[in-house]
């Protein structure tokens, strides 16, 4: 990545979550150029020794009151449910023109609560930058490059912070980010957690016939995002079970309808189940 | 394909059936040298108009039985639902050496069905080499080519004519075909054609936000399979059912066990759940 400029005018950086994302977004911000020094705090010991090895934080705070204090912009990478009540911890010590930003996968809920204590100050924040690996080891400067950001609210310090580090910043509603997430994204690794599991009692059977059982593409990529950590998708999925839970009802009718066309040997029925597929998965890649 | 040896001992060939597959494997056969001279049957005007541009018929018969009389190998490629009654009609005019194959994704019922009426001429084939693409105008003699044909019976022949052409042979039992089928081809299909379906009610919502619905790797990967023939992949899950339908069940009790742990915001049996698809994916990607 380019240094544009050596502004330091996030500097300096407040880490409360050394993770994978959050410790990319501080890698990045380093080397954009925007941020000089990063103060962390997690309470997790390795992560934080991990963080300071991979030059992801200059120091280490031992409570994010402490972090924040003087920060000008404070990344919020803690595990989302715990989010509410940091940021109910660190008002009392946060500037008053610092810039709080998250990296959650989920927004409503969030942004809500959040905004609640912190106001105009936070602006809810999601890169989409994978969320198959993990860590902070794993923690790399150059996810967010010509990825989008969505962001809750058109903040001029937030647009300039993504952008100087590769980001497509789009500003979205946090409703209909979360519905739209619910569609694009978690519904289909509802789907692929479920085809992945539904095969587990059949794995006896597939590994006494190695060469007929031999992955195709097709399984390959149907539950490729199942390989993804359950602790984190099921977070998702609970946080956001206002847009999902119809999504997964709708899911669960298609199979059911599956299920009864083939019982019933009703090829009308279920041809006609496969062409709404195909057709909807058309208008999907286009964009809805 | 290079041109190993032009013994021409599957020709005269006879394809029944001038489609994707049927014509692919009439263009791989005479590109290897095997077949010369290939007569085919098609009661649709235009693919046997088709064939003949192509270069993938030499004559074009006016029945089946016409189509066989003399020909040392007869491909049977027509819709597998037909497949039984064309042995039947064929089997007067069949020569007594003749190799008789088929090309179809499902193979127990077909292989009792027609082994009843031609015996062991009758080998059962399954070329894995992609169902995307239809017609004998996509025909293509080079997929074949490092992929696996499964074939039901280890006959000399079959094992020869699927070698020339490049395919890696495995002989395996047809009920085991079609368990391990069902499970790593036929039920991902069921999932990425529900998925998509799932979604049909969301597209207005989406194609309203058209930024915050880009269509994500996820979504891609997890629906790219619902982008095959609704009425092949009909033909292929009512043929296949048998093994099918308990993995469908299955399916569709884990989307239920998803929607019911949402419902009652349970994350222990939510977690639990994903992390029983991650585990059975990394098995699966082993090959069981």
């Amino acid at each position: 990545m380019p240094v544009v400029s050596r502004d330091d005018s996030f500097s300096p950086l407040a880490l409360l979550g050394v993770g994978y994302i959050g410790g990319s977004v501080a890698l990045a911000a380093r080397a954009a150029g925007l941020s000089g020094r990063v103060v962390g705090y997690d309470p997790d010991a390795r992560a934080v020794a991990i963080g300071r090895e991979r030059g992801i934080l200059d120091e280490v705070a031992d409570s994010p009151e402490a972090a924040v204090r003087g920060a000008r912009l404070v990344v919020l990478a803690a595990p989302v449910a715990s989010l509410a009540e940091l940021a109910r911890r660190i008002a009392p010590a946060l500037e008053t023109n610092a810039l709080v930003i998250d990296v959650g996968s989920v927004k409503a809920p969030l942004v809500h609560a959040v905004q609640a204590t912190l106001g105009a100050r936070f602006v809810g924040c999601h890169p989409i930058a994978g969320t198959e690996r993990q860590g902070p080891a794993a923690a790399d400067p150059s996810i967010f490059e010509e990825r989008t950001c969505f962001v809750t609210s058109d903040a001029p310090a937030a647009r300039r912070f993504w952008e100087a580090i590769g980001s497509r910043v789009v500003v979205v509603d946090p409703e209909v980010h979360d519905l739209c997430m619910a569609a694009v994204s978690h519904l289909p690794h509802v789907a692929a957690y479920a085809l992945a599991a539904s095969l587990a009692d059949a794995l006896p059977a597939l590994a006494a016939h190695p060469s007929a059982a031999a992955p195709t593409t097709s399984l390959r990529d149907t539950t490729r995002i199942a390989g993804s950590s359950p602790a984190v998708f099921r977070d998702i999925f609970l946080e956001n079970r206002g847009p999902l839970l119809p999504l997964v009802r709708a899911l669960e009718a298609r199979v059911s309808a599956v299920r009864a066309a083939l019982e019933q040997g009703d090829g009308v029925a279920l041809g006609a189940l496969l062409a709404t597929g195909q057709a909807t998965r058309e208008r999907l890649m286009k964009g809805g």
